[in-house]
């Protein structure tokens, strides 16, 4: 009953599928339009498999290209739209999230704790503008964030040592919390 | 320089990234979990392929499973940031969007004409209860609803003719606009 990564070297794993994921998301604000060599460089694999990738992407839809410059259609989101169709908790959560912003006067974000980050799930704006960084699907380290840091002090006392053991806790700024202790710590204040 | 699907047989096509992507595809709101047989039934692929494309999912966090049954995770909307943060027009456009909500009182989106579907990038709402279908990453077929008439009504002359040489008009309701010339002269309607 033991879970571990690398203890299961017979599951399968299609590498030309995680690649190109790799690939969709190599594309970001400061890279809106990408060769196929910077595609390759910052997915960090070898061109032809990039290349592969990208014609395929292309494709489907997912990927518009003018030949040399490629960048993401608005297909993508079509994919983020098939979680938020099939999970309940988004649409459960909306109208909640609404009732708030109306009664306090804020935008409302709603997060779910997934691999050690909170990933925003829905949101009710008041004021959007300058608050774009915070859209669905953002998703923030949890032990250095306040949304973050409400998840963790949420899980169960094993759940908890676990994530602490395994953190690696990277500094961003002069304040970021990275000694374990501290953040233990910090949690407890949450809890 | 004539520009056809199927006169390019030595482009490469990745497959195993076709299917994967059909995998997570093949979730939606009457489906939320599903198994293995299902996914493969769904997205019309061969049982091993869908394994394999499941486990590989799960393994890069987007799947989740209980060892049976299958759902998405909220790590698939990472996805959609990815398209959100990249592209400029949702973000130029959403403050434009808001100010035109402030003033009608009423939720405005903005969609993209992407392979005959009005895909919705960016949205402000006022009461979003009641119009969750209407959300980021939601689209629907361009010739039968208004968001999509008036993208079809902006398109150059050349590329309408094509669309409506191309258009399967299905008859989704009785008042479903389902001939060519009574389309033709509906979207003339709206330019």
């Amino acid at each position: 009953m033991s879970i571990a990564a690398g203890d299961t070297p017979a599951r399968p794993y299609v590498t030309a599928l995680a690649r190109g994921l790799s690939v969709l998301k190599s594309f970001d604000e400061q890279h809106e339009r990408l060769t196929l060599s910077e595609v390759a460089r910052i997915a960090d694999m070898p061109r032809a498999s990039a290349r592969r990738a990208l014609l395929t992407l292309q494709s489907l839809g997912y990927v518009n290209s003018d030949g040399r410059l490629f960048s993401l259609s608005p297909q993508v989101l079509t994919l983020a739209r098939v979680y938020l169709a099939s999970s309940p908790v988004p649409r459960i959560a909306q109208g909640f999230l609404e009732t708030l912003s109306d009664s306090l006067g804020e935008s409302c974000s709603l997060s779910i704790l997934h691999e050690d980050e909170a990933i925003y799930i829905a949101r009710s704006a008041r004021k959007r503008i300058g608050s774009l960084h915070r859209d669905i699907g953002a998703h923030l380290p949890a032990y250095c964030t306040s949304m973050g840091r409400v998840l963790l002090a949420a899980l169960p006392d094993a759940e908890h040592n676990a994530f602490l053991s395994r953190a690696l806790l990277t500094r961003y700024t002069p304040h970021t919390v990275t000694g374990k202790a501290d953040l233990r710590a910090a949690i407890a204040k949450v809890r």
